[in-house]
């Protein structure tokens, strides 16, 4: 039987109808397995993925797509060496008119056909979840088992779930209706009306440093089953797991009879700008730097512009019933990936009295000095801190860890560690530091990466106040609130939300302030400056489409 | 009982389930009786309606809202006197501060309150069909019965649509999700999750001078619902039909227990470009010139700006079975409100070898005559025709039909009526042109008013490809076409459906190319110069709110 995008529809429909309810019902949901295991991967699954890399490097990856100019590259794993891969350049007028002629096959193949192309994508993305998950570590610098689960089936989850909300919206309007109007005692007036979904024109995904598919994937795969072209531009550290997609999605869209152009990778310098502002592109998604993203919304006037940015992420501490479980928890957070998500904790907020800590009372350095030791603690054993910590993406980062070291009073300071099996990776613990709450102009501004700062201030209430005026002025994806009075919990509920972020209560177990669950945690709320858009909702992808419609009387059609 | 939000929710879910259904099915549907009659809106009601009018003349308009500092008025009926009518001018840091502070209970009501509370004001609104079909005949110059219906129960059916699509929108995904997810042998994980639907600031609604209600009530309605405060802003020459609105809503809003102050008027010079700039102002909707909407969509920039701008409509013609019936009905849509609709066909495409017509073959100027003629027969009644025509709104519109009648060849010149009831109207009669082709400067921008141009292409294709470009650079909110061919009618609709135009075919009955159907037809496409949006679709209302979600440990919770 030939593949088409009917065909598809029908493979994964079961599957898409699923996503569509857990997006409703917001329960938990995943279609990807997360774990790496051999009886959802495949007994070779995880040599494979390892031959893959290898295959991969020094060499031209291989991509076959219009305008070809010559080649760039250059990555190097944060684990301390050269990647060496190389990627096809293309002239950008043939990239952009190739999205465009291949868009209005794309449109015929309709919302179930886009939609069933996609989720064939998403399957096979999954199927090399091992490969994209090496790709992923050696680019971004995260740990093995973050990699496969974050750069993969939560990534294609991410994915699908941009293809559930699309396919929705789209699918809001009947296809086709006949309207009938009553005219008294004459005939009724009756049309027949046709509803047609067209994509706005080409997307542009901008990809990020630190998480390149599960940051990506929402706006690639909400642009492309909107009927819209996707180019795909990675960051210049983190091309690999981007090319890895681009190519499997041309290769499922040539096999349904599709043009592949309409999935293309554009690599080189400065080219983010030059794309943003080409008329054909109607449609961009970035996640990066607030001065990057703020230039895009200011400049790309004739695209929608969805922008993941910089933010100041707090947790309040106000009591707890269990400090044992909130500082394991916390440790936790800050230790993942080296604190470098922008989900992570950077502040937290605790009062100079101190809080109630189950029957007994914790000082204000107790509370700081409890966090410092469970951070120290989790991480003692280096063979298994590397496997949480990973390494630093970006000299950036480790220049920002010395330099913060000088803001504040150090409580933990960050160590190096020698990775055992990657000796020139460059491994960094978690700096913490107190703080007045007076000293806003040092806390107060996003320090990525293994930063914490605890911040004395003069009550829960202004821990609170501080927080939500943070929030809203230097934005935020996450907010946390430990918090034994029931009072106390529904007024913070009431200043986040009118501050508009997320927040997180009581965390004491194995959910994570700076983990969001697809199908049930939006990403972000677009209510602050920390993003303009959440991952994912109607909003991320409404404005992806339009419908156009043509209406003829009936007597005519029939 | 109290009136609640909740109570009035229940009053109205119907009829709110109802218009839910409409949006999906597209099918014929509708709210609110469009026949001025007395079994629907009572014996008395035109007579009220009347008295309403009078009562309102050379007063203050009654409306108490915050920071009054004066007073502005100066409207001017089109059918010849001034009706007198002042109301208050309001400060607008006070307007803007009070409209803030509202917001917070407004969202407590939440989707299920906020649709009720619309949904009564809609049903106030209808029950006043008559009063507000007076004020909207004397600001506008829309005769009698097109003033009640596009203003009264067709405005109101377009609020409906937009309550329904902003009700759908925010309950898109379950208030409260309890997610539990599974952890091999352990205990799973379980969450207790709240969302909640948060507006995303003040919404501005400027109003424009020929459909106050029609083009206003979806903005109004769609920023209300999903939880924004709304200023209302009119147009100069057509203040009064929003002020009573602005009333109606303001009673409506304090009997449910809330702030009046979610809807206020404002009311003065330059107070649009001021108020479209503050931070607090979120959401804008604008219709009218496309150098307004430019401007606003250019600097607005904090704010998500829906506009509906200058646009050129066209129809093809390229062979029809009833000359008679085309050319009736487009007598009738070039004779409607003297063509001061932004859906009035302005361009009329006509191969210069003319056209098949059932039986016989037409030449282009036979073409160009049988409108002319049909127009000119069906405005021969000077009584009949005033009811048909009204009055034009603007002294603009009067001297650009004296001026359109020297850019081409003169087929039917544009007359003067005397208005049997208003001596001073300035009532006028469409101006019929025939041009060539080549003339698209001409042709091609905005002649807004009675002004038809039939213009001589080389051949139906040569026509199809000037409608679509013109469609793409300068906007148009319509097309039409007439053909007895199928295959020019595919090909038109796949040209129309890519430059983004609602097409209507080979309309000779009682639907008109410049009428659509709310429920049923999209007003606008969004995707061509003429509009950034649609009436109404979830691109409209999806981007007015934000979702803000908590979760705390279900064992907390419980």
């Amino acid at each position: 039987m030939t593949t088409t995008p009917q065909s598809l529809f029908a493979t994964h429909e079961a599957t898409l109808r699923q996503a569509v309810e857990a997006c409703r019902s917001r329960a938990y949901w995943s279609a990807y397995p997360e774990m790496p295991s051999p009886r959802a991967y495949g007994e070779t699954a995880a040599a494979d993925g390892e031959a893959a890399l290898a295959a991969y490097r020094d060499r031209l990856f291989p991509l076959d797509q219009p305008g070809i100019t010559g080649t760039a590259g250059g990555e190097r794993s944060p684990f301390g060496f050269d990647l060496g891969v190389t990627y096809p350049v293309s002239d950008l007028d043939a990239l952009l008119a190739a999205a465009k002629a291949a868009m209005p096959g794309w449109r015929k193949a309709g919302p179930d056909g886009r939609a069933g192309v996609c989720l064939e994508i998403l399957k096979r993305l999954n199927a090399r979840s091992f490969d994209i998950a090496n790709a992923v570590m050696h680019t971004t610098g995260q740990a093995f088992m973050m990699a496969f689960q974050a750069g993969g089936p939560h990534a294609q989850d991410r994915g699908l779930e941009a293809v559930a909300y699309g396919w929705k919206a789209m699918t809001d309007q009947a296809p086709t209706a006949r309207w009938e109007k009553p005219q008294g005692k004459n005939p009724p007036l009756v049309m027949d009306k046709r509803f047609e979904v067209v994509g706005r024109g080409v997307g542009l995904v901008i990809g990020c440093a630190t998480f390149p598919t599960w940051n990506g994937y929402p706006g690639l795969f909400a642009s492309l089953v909107t009927g819209n072209a996707v180019i795909v531009k990675p960051g210049p550290t983190a091309i690999l797991p981007l090319a890895i997609t681009v190519k499997i999605a041309r290769e499922v869209l040539a096999e349904a009879g599709l043009d592949p152009n309409l999935v293309t990778l554009a690599v080189g310098d400065t080219i983010a700008k030059d794309l943003a502002l080409r008329p054909e592109v109607a449609v961009i998604d970035y996640t990066g730097s607030t001065g990057f993203g703020d230039w895009l919304e200011q400049n790309a006037r004739q695209a929608q512009v969805y922008t993941e940015k910089a933010g100041v992420n707090t947790v309040t501490i106000d009591s707890t019933d269990d400090p044992k479980g909130m500082v394991r928890n916390l440790a936790f957070t800050l230790s993942l990936y080296s604190g470098q998500m922008c989900t992570t904790t950077q502040v937290f907020f605790v009062p100079k009295d101190g809080i109630q800590a189950g029957a007994e009372r914790m000082s204000f350095d107790q509370v700081a000095a409890a966090l410092a030791g469970g951070v120290d603690k989790f991480l003692s054993d280096p063979e298994r801190a590397v496997e949480v910590l990973g390494a630093i993406q970006s000299p950036a980062t480790l220049a920002r860890i010395d330099h913060a070291a000088t803001l504040g009073t150090v409580v933990l300071p960050s160590r190096a560690i020698a990775h055992p099996k990657f000796p020139d990776a460059q491994v960094r613990t978690p700096l913490i530091l107190t703080m007045d709450a007076s000293e806003e102009e040092k806390y107060g501004e996003e320090l990525f990466g293994p930063i914490a700062i605890v911040v004395k201030t003069e009550s829960t209430a202004d821990s609170l106040e501080r927080a939500a005026r943070l929030t809203r002025t230097k934005g935020a994806l996450t907010a946390g609130l430990y918090s034994s009075d029931p009072a106390v919990i529904e007024q913070a509920t009431e200043a986040f939300v009118e501050a508009g972020v997320a927040l997180s209560v009581n965390l004491t177990g194995g959910v994570f302030v700076n983990q969001s669950a697809a199908f049930s945690d939006f990403h972000g709320t677009g209510a602050n400056p920390a993003a303009n858009a959440a991952l994912c909702d109607l909003a991320f992808v409404a404005n992806r489409f339009r419908v156009v419609q043509s209406r003829v009387p009936a007597a005519t059609a029939a």
